[in-house]
Order: structure tokens, then sequence, then C-alpha cells
């Protein structure tokens, strides 16, 4: 499906991100590959690279010359704007959020969010599922009534200190 | 650990849920039974149990006589306030979330969810993965670097209907 | 489905309604009679009752003696009430919406209010549709693949007055 | 009624949209074509464009070489911006909505929200009227008193999953 | 219209007033009085009058006097909550309002605020119109299309001071 | 008064604005005309053409080409921006307003809303005060003591639907 | 101006206040001692003691003692609440403030911020203006045109620390 | 202490007042003035003029060209901007402020806010002190354990009107 | 400093605590005892234990028999409220806080926060500083210009995972 | 590490300092400086210059001087946007803020916000820990188990003036 793309970079949320990352969504789009395909470039998760495609995951040295030269995009350009000096600012609004992509995960925390804190709690303690040691996976299980999405968070328990 | 709870129902979130919400928490905690035990004695998940402990959820007729039965409430009770009749208001607030257990899952959407959102689209196309037609499952997944928190959100793909 | 509903008259949107919105609630379920039932009973639709059974409509004199017959209501306690000397207070809160199936509405007026407005304006120019001179009514539109709901607002068009 | 518009682009809601919805809407005015015409040449309904208009929906390539020749604006252009590397953000703020048009749809959320949810529940059961499962259409209804909108939300009902 | 009437004392507005006020309402309904004839008893305006029922403005001794004797509220309780120790806490949320009648006002702010502004400012220099030195007053304007609501503030101009 | 005007388009409330209505003010200025004049040139009231001057209102095709006329704004130009392709999106923010002009009448809403409320009730019934079917007119009223502003909202009452 | 006083104690600002604060506010009333005659009788200004009726000032176990003595108030309940072991828990809300007087506090901020952050800074450097080593006086000035309020703060200028 | 000022105009407080203002502040620094001094010029206290300069004051002609001329500003762009056809849109966010000179006035307001309502409302009776007609003054008064700031409101008393 | 304390159980931040918390703070100035001497009873830290009487720390059953005996408070109770089966819902609101001791936390975030995600990012790379696996302390420096408040957050850095 | 950075200037938190800080981070990144090697070039501590690159401290004169002549920027265009005339306007939002290093802290107010205020009260008795006058320090503490951060703020305690 290569195809261009050209993105409005002063609308949200790229108008509060670093330029590349439109830079990067275009380069992308030319190519026709999929984040698991640059994934796989870089020795990364494809949830990974599409987090950092946002602004929210930091390249190694190593992976931003791999994706430099996946994509096509100068070496210091690249590392100019996402290279060592850079760090990401987390978190992208609004909250609520308006899509309905991103609500229904919002929604999730409203409904469940209660339920699985008690199961956290019972299972594991006074404690926490870290947000920053974690993975996040989406997989397609394939269904005769509808394919699924299968979006896993898989956290490291964090007990809470006492001094 | 079979023990005592005495729950104060006016405060958060209780406030806002059938009473009977306290009275099965303060029977779950005097018989010592977790979720997991009291979903299997109406046969569901504990994720959904726990769901239903804060009023997030809808227990069938039968559900409900075998819950009444497992915690010793009276049917009676129980179903004038979670029966037939009553029809859950979900979304327990507030938002962002004060907690630190509530507040990781907001900030995996803060964070990810841009992600998740171009990764679901890139494999399904334009649409959601429902929270409607949704499954939450947490698994204790052993780390000899700490035990980690398998959070797994199983979801129909919708996609968008166009007219 | 006759049965007994114990409603949380301090929870919310009760704390803000007359009580009588759950003696109503309660009554209804007694009896084990549907809205469209009561409407029947007392000249009017569906959905104009449910919305009176939580405070945003007004009965008038007629229509509290009938409710008041067929719910076996004392006609004092409602006239008291809900009679000649109370008027709504519309609005029941909170926005945006946390419980699922309220959100989905507002979610109609995030993704397609535009598109609306730009109708309406194209279809008669200038001006709204009253939320006022408005009926809604909800029907079941059988479906092989999913019954479907049919949610019909049919709302004057009033013109913008120029002076 | 063809005549030229000029829209200010770095105004709401324009200025977090693609710009070439701008180039849709001026090229509209210029063409002096409704959206039901628009419609037609693409084989979709007149809300549904309209929502396109405003980046809530997304072309099938198909659609969009029709658009393109109707309209005239370049095929390539219209590719790179709201093609297949496109995938709609939905929502479109503020809300509240200050527009009483917007207004008046959120105010029947508000009127009428609780109302329509106690009815969908009486009539179907614990789930919800789809968002992305819905077609909403327009109509005007003569009266002598004054034309009045119809509004339908035509949306599959779904039940809440248990596990 | 006498006729009795109950308010939900611990709902809002009411529960942020003192409790004579809605022993005001519910007298006033007793007594069949209208705001007109009570303001007629007291020597003040009815909107006056519905204000102060609200909590929005102060009694003189005298007029207190009055009030009591034609509502027959002993005087003791009446001078007790809103007498001569008792200041008015004045504005009753939420904002924006939720109710339409009183959305109506606040939307006319909203769309007519500047214009307002721009004459006031054009016809009398730089300064408000007084919200404290005002009057408000409402007068039914017959109308064959359907009668009106004149609305009018009367407010003094206060010019900025400069120093 | 004539003299030059110059506007920072790009501070509120006229970024949301079509750029004309820069245009206009600075016209009005260059000009030396009062918002009264220029109604008269159209055939309207000054508030109206206040309102109108902050996108607000709608010109029809004949007040657009006196107004043109009156302020030697080209047709075109006028036409493109506020002509028959453009309509209002109303409400100018922010809310609550910080200019103590706006605020006076925001804070007209706070404290004699719900009296406004319970008269307009008592006098008309369960319904409201259109603010679309509404004339809004601002007099000076001479007085010793320091001359008054006379603010007129003449809306039509509208009765609650019931169906 | 010795007259009874009956708080509504669960309304706002008490219900957060120290039950005692509405019984000191109802024995200044029934006394008919003015803020001033208290701060006499302790040994303190009149703001500061109106700042403790509201919750917003400890007092010392002398000053207790002394107001205990003057208000005819039990030592010990007095003690109780409001002694050793109480700790003010400052501010109260809303903000911004619905009440005009105290609005009108909020828009001095609001329109003079700025320009008393300048005259600040120009005069003293860069600091701020202690709101804790902190006196607030109001005093009436007779004026022929109406009397005027002077409220002063008189606070300590702290510069920056730099390390 | 005269030297260059270069102020970010697209930043905030600056992107929403004439662009002006920021060449007044730049001129000021320029010319090593300070406010008193540009006061005395122009016959104004230092406050207004820096009240002024944040666009929250309008000039008189005669004012106008003082300034022009003390600031060696050309009096053309000077009217053009802040002359008679310019009013103040006043008020200036954040609310709550995040600069802590801001702040520590606001937190005034949240923390003394209650008392001096109820001691003007002892000393004065029902009713505000004017923001409007209101003047504002810093005064430097010298303390051995550090200066002070005195910060003084001095409004008029506006007693609330009955109709 | 032993002496009696009440405490209002409905004001924030109580009201939404375990009603232990109030008997707690009570017990506590009964018997006279610092944050410090409960903490040396149950072998913790004074700010931990402080924490814990709000709600925000989980004791040990061996700890809570420990307090449960220096207090003087019955076993039963305290666990049936803050034993096994009850979880904290950490994080007391307002937000922004109002009360200057939280503020000028609050305000450390607002002021400094960016430049301490830069510093530890310079030192650590990218990732946080943990507030679960953290400890705080207090201490008091004495400094003859007034002693010195010592706040230490003593937390774990967790880098980000990749996957 | 040496190396080039290249910052979105219009993005938050940039967009609302001086442009100055935007070279300064560029300039640092260049020479591949760390903030505790800028922090001696100066004599001053490494977080605080890192606040006074996000536009949160002020240097003087002397200091400026050292700074343009260690990073090579020009001395008067750092003076110009930084110097004697520029006065920092402090607070860099969003709050709650969304990037989660920042948020921790934060939560640290939220959670352990009311147990540092109970505890300062003890120790140090009515007042506050002053954010004026005070330092912050950032301290690698080595650990086994992972490093951890010291923050440490060292604020001096302000006793509440009564007056």
């Amino acid at each position: 499906m290569s195809q261009s793309l050209r993105v409005n970079a002063t609308s949200e949320p790229y108008a509060d991100l670093p330029p590349m990352c439109v830079a990067l969504l275009e380069a992308k789009a030319k190519k026709g590959a999929t984040f698991d395909q640059i994934a796989k470039a870089i020795g990364r998760d494809e949830v990974w690279v599409a987090a950092m495609f946002y602004g929210q995951a930091k390249l190694s040295d190593e992976e931003l010359a791999k994706l430099s030269h996946f994509l096509e995009i100068p070496h210091d350009s690249l590392a100019a704007e996402l290279g060592a000096n850079w760090w990401p600012r987390r978190g992208l609004g609004p909250m609520p959020p308006t899509d309905p992509v991103l609500y229904r995960l919002y929604e999730g925390v409203l409904v469940y969010g209660n339920a699985i804190k008690a199961v956290i709690h019972e299972k594991f303690g006074d404690g926490i599922m870290s947000m920053i040691d974690c993975k996040v996976n989406i997989e397609r299980k394939p269904d005769p009534k509808g394919d699924r999405v299968l979006l896993i968070f898989d956290g490291k328990f964090l007990p809470y200190l006492k001094w």
C-alpha cells in the first residue's frame, strides 16, 4: 500500500512533537512499510515503534542508525531531533480522548479500573503494575463472529516501599 | 485470610453505588473468599466478578441466586438492589484517577494510546476495539526479577459503518 | 418481570431529583410495568414518560391523576412533589457522561455534530433544530445481523430572528 | 447557489483537520453542489459525506477517485491527505459546544439521556446502541406550523459481553 | 393554584441555601401566591422577591416583618436565618447551566456578549453596566405568533476610574 | 471619531473568526461610523450589526451588498467570507468571561438566573425564552445619578412539547 | 444589632470547616459583637479574627481562652476543635468565586495582576510579596461621592533564593 | 538600567494583546525608564501605567500623545492600536495563576476572601467593593527584617440596589 | 501537648477516608504523641505513619497490632477498617491544592518540574524516579536566619523498558 | 556526548518561553556540556541552571556574561532576552502533568501531601515551607538493587504572621 501521505504538522498531536515525527510517518507511507516491518529492521516490537513515531519512546544510537537506513532519512536530521540530546515528553492529550479508538481504552479504565485494582491487590498485595517497566502488545485473534483485538499490557508488579 | 471488613459507605466510590456493593465486599471478606473462588461459584471470571462488585456488570437471575447462596446474602435483598430491574450506571471517577494503580492504566492510554490506535488501524482498518464485546483478564506471570502483571483486553474489532 | 427494586436515593442522579422519582421507579418495578404501559395509561409516549421519571418533564394535573392511579401512589404525595408548583430542573450530569450508553450519544455529537450542523444549514438555512419543541422516539428495528436501535429526534426548525 | 467561499483555515475546527478539508468545502461552494449531490456522485449518504468533509470518515480508494473527479480536485493531493495512509482522528470540540446548533444536540443528551438509557435497557437489555455501526440521517418533514428536522440515529444494539 | 409543594432540600440549589428558602417556597405554594403578590405585600418587585427566595437578596427588617406576616412564617425563624446577621452568598451553579431556561441566558452572553460590549463602549465609553446597581424585570408581551418574554436589565453605567 | 484601528488578528476572539471580521472593524473605524449608522444603512439594528461584526449573525445577499457599499469593502471578498456559503459558528469564549463587561452579564445569570426561571415559569408555564427567536437591544437611559444601560432581551416563549 | 443567627452548617463553606466555626458565628450574632470588638478582646485585628472564624487562622492557647470567655463558649469544646492539635486547612472555594464580593477581588488579580507583578519586580527585583508574612486590613474611607473600601495587603518581600 | 529587551510576542500573555504592548515594553527598556517616570510624564500612577502596558486600561488622546512623545513611538502606530477605536479586553489568564507572584494574590482571595467579605458587610452592609471605581497602589515600606510590599485597593463601596 | 481533638469527619479530606482515620488522629491527640513516637512504637518512619493516618499506606498485621496497643484502640475495629482486607485508595484532592502548605509543594512541580526532569535524564537516562519504591523524609535544619525544612524524596530510578 | 539538538520551538513548553531558551538547550547539546559543568562555569548549582534554561530563574549580569562566554552565545542576544529587563513568568503546565517523570512528582503531592503537611505542623507549628527561599538538589545514590534518585527540597520555614 505504498502511497504518499501529507500530514498537517500544525494540527494535534503533531504540533507538540518534534517535526521529525511527521517526517517518519510520511516516510513510512512512501515506503509502504508496516510498523512491524520497521520494528524488525531495528530489532523492536511494532507497538514500541509506533510509540516512538509519536514521540513516546527514545531510540538508542544503533536503533536510530538502522531507522535512518531503513526509511532513507538523513542520519543527521534524525539524530538532531530524536537523538541522544532529546528526551521524550510523554503523554498526548486531550483527555478524555475525543477519538473513539482512544476513548474505548479510556472507558476501559473508567469501567473496569476498580475491578482491575481489586484483583491486582488480591493477587499481588499493595502495589502497582508499572507502566515504565511494561510492554504493550497487540495481536489479531481470528474469530468467525468477527476478529478480535488482543491488547496486552505486561508490566512489572512494584510493591509499595515502606520506610 | 478470612477477616472482617468495614467500608465507609458514604465515601467514594461506594457513595454512588447500590449499598449492596458494600455488603458484597464485606461478605467476601468475612468468608475469606477470593474473587476467583466467587467467580467459580457463579460460573464467571474473577475480573468480571470484581467489576460486578463495583456495580459495573449485571447478574443474570441464575448468577444472582448462586451469589446469594455462596456469600450467604438474602436473595431478596440482593435481587432488589442488583436484580432484573437494576441496570448498571457504569464509570467510576475521578478522572484523571488519583490512585496510582488506576493512574498507571490511565497513563497507558496517555502514553501509548496513539501507538495503539495506529497499530489497530494498520492491522484492522478503520474501526475500534469494542469495550462492550470485550473480556478483561489478569494473570500473574512469574519472573525472577519480580513477578509481572499480564493485563489482557480481548475485544471485538468493530469496523466503522458507512452509509 | 414484576419484582422489587431498591434504589440508592442518595446516589447520582437520584440525589438531585425529587424523592418521588425514586418512588416512581420502585413502583414501576413492583408493578412489573414497562414505560410503554405507563405511557398508554396516561396518554403519552414511553420516552417522555421515562424522561418524567428522571425529573425532566412536567405532568399536567390530569396526567398526574392517571399516574397516581396506575402506579398506586397516593395522589397527594405525587402532587406535592411533581405537581403544579414544581418545575423541572432539567439536565442530569456528569458531562462527558461516564456511562457507555450515554457516552455513545455524546460521541454522536462529538463525531457527527459538525456534519449535522452543515446539513441542517444546507437544508433549512440559518437556524437550529429545537430541543424544546422536539419529540424523542426509540424503536427496535429487527435485523438478522443484530437488532438495531432507531433513535429519532423530531424537532421544529427555528430560523434565527434578525432585527 | 454556486459562489466562492474562503475559510479561515487556522480557525477552529479547521486548524485540527487536514488542509484538504478546507479545500473540499471551498470546492463544494465553487461548484454550487449540495452534500446530497456529492453523496450521489460517490455512492454515499449526505450526512456521511458531510462528516467526511470534517475529517470524521474515511474514503475508500474508489470513493476518493469519484470525489476527486466530481469536485475537480487533483487526485494526488486528495489521496496524500485523505487516502489509504490517513486515518480519521475523530471528535471535534469544544464540549460543551458553544454553537447553538450543536448545543441543542448536547442538550438532548443532557435532558433525555437517562430516559433514552432506561428505554434502551427495557427494550434490549444490558448493552448500548453502537455509535460505530451506526447511520445518521436528516430529513426535512413539512409541517404547517413550521417544518421539522428529523434526526435519526440507526445503531446496532451491542449486548455487554460476560466472561 | 393553591396546592402543596415538597422540595428536596438536600438537592441543588437548595442544599447550599438557608433551609428557610425551602420553607418560603413551600409557604408560597400553600398560600397559592405569586411572586408578584408577595412583592406587593412587601413593597418590592417580583423578580427581586424571587431572587430573595433563592438566597440572592437581603431583606430589611421591615420587609422581613411583612414577609413573615404575609406567608405566616414565624418572625423569629425568618429573622434567625435571613435577618440582620445573614448576608447572601450570591451565585448558584452549575456553570454552564444544565437547565435549558438558564442555559439560554448563558447562551445570550456567549453569542451576543461581544456585541453588547462593543455597543456599550460605543455609547458610553470605557466602563461596564453594573450588576450591583441593577434592576431586572420580566414582562409578558402578547404576540399573535406566540407571546414573548421581555427580560430587561437596567444597570448603572460605571466608567473605569483612572488614577 | 474617524481614525485608524489595527487589530491583532491572531488574538482572541479574532483568531477564530473569518478574517473579514477584522476588516469590518477596521473599515468601521476608518469611516468613523457607529454601529447604528451601519445598521441604518443596511436596515438592521445596531446590536444585530455588532453581533454580525463578531461572526454571530448571517447577512442576506442584499444586506451584504449594502454593507459592502457603505464600508467600501469589495463585494467579492465580503461574499467569499461571509456570504451564502458561510454559516456562523456561534459562541465566543472564554467562559466564565475574563472581561468585566462580559462577566457582569454572566454574573447576571449566576445571581438572578434562578429567579428569572421561577418568574418565567410562573408567568408562562413550562418552557423557555428563546435565544434564537430573540432580539437584543441596548438603550441609554439618562439619570442624574449616572446614566443607565437598558439591556433588553425580547424572546419568544417556547412551551415544552409533550408527546 | 444583637439578634439570633442560624447557619446551614451543611452548606458551603461551613460544611468543610470545624462545626465550631458555625458556633462562633452564631455566638457573635447572639452577643451582637463586631469582629473589631472580638479582636480587641483577644488582642488581634478584625480581619484576622474574621479569617479565624472561617477556619483560616490558628488561635494561641491564650487567645483561645479569651475568645471562650468573651463569646461564652465552653473552653473545652473550643479547644477540642480549634486548639493545639488542630491546624487550619486553608483555602475556601469555589474558584472563580460566584459571590460578587469575592469575585471582585479575583477580578483584581485577573485585571491588575500582571501590572502588580511588573511594578513589584521593578521596585524590589525578582521575588514575591509573601501571603504568609502578610497582614490584611480593611478601612472605611469617607467620601462625599460614596464611601470607599481601603483593602490593604502588607506583605514581606521575599527575594528568590539562588543556589 | 537602560538596556534592550526582546519579548517573545507569540507567548502568553502577549499573544492576546495588541502588538503595541510588546513595543511599549521594549521601548521602556530601551529608554531605561521606570513605570513611575512614565506615569509622571503622562500624569498617571505607575500601577495604572503598568496595567495599560498589559492592555488593561485605555489612554485618552492626550495621554496617548504624551506617551508617544516620551517613549518615542510614532503617534500614528500607537493611536491605531490603542487609540479611540480600541477598547481593552480585560483579564489575563491563566487562572489559577502559575506564576508565584500572581498566585500569592490569588491565594489572598482563597484564604482571606471570606474574611474580607464578612468585614465589608459588617462595616458597609450588603454590597461590594467596586473593582471599576478602584485605584491600586503599591508602596515599598522599609523594614529592618526585610522590606514590605504595601498593596492597596481603594475601591468605592457599591450597595446592592433593591427594586 | 496531650489534649483533646475533635475532627469534622464529614469534611474533606476525612469524608473520603475510613472513619478510623479520624479516630487515629483523635487518639494521637489524646495521648499527646508525635508521629515520630508512634513511628518508633511500630517500627516505621514518621512521614510514613502520617501518610497511613491519612489512608495512604497499609499496615501489616504486626504493625496494626502495635498501633492498636500504643494508641489504645480496639484491635478489632482497627483491623476491620484498615486491616488485611482493606487497600488504600491513594490520592487526596483537591488539585491544585488550596492549602498553602500543599500548594507550595505543587508549585515546586510547576516551577522546578522541567528542571528536575532534565537533570534526571542527564544523570540517569530515559526513565523516572519511582513514587512507589520511594521514601519521604522531613528534617528540621537549624539556621540562624530561620530554621529550614529538608524534604527528601529517595526514589528508585526506573529505566523505561523497551520491547 | 557532544551532538546537535534541534528543538521544535513552537511546541510546549518552549512556545511560552523566550526563544533564547531553545538556543540555550541547543548550545548546550552542541558543546556536549552537562548542567553541572555549566553550573560550575557560572557559579551555581545544576538544578538551578536547568530551571534557568526553562525560563524559571533570573541570571545576574555577571552570571549572564559567564554563560554567554561558556556557551558561546552573543552577549547582546542573551541580555536582550534574559537580562535585566526580563522577569521570569514561572510555572510550566499542563497540570496534572502528562509526562510520567513530572507526574510522579505531582503524585508525591497527591499521595504524601497531607502527611507532609501534618509533620511540618508538628515539627514547626503553623506555617509553610517556602518555595521561594528554597534550594532543590538531585543526587545519584548508588544502590545494588538499582540506583536511587535523591530529590531534596531545602526551604525556609515561614511561620504565619498574626496581626
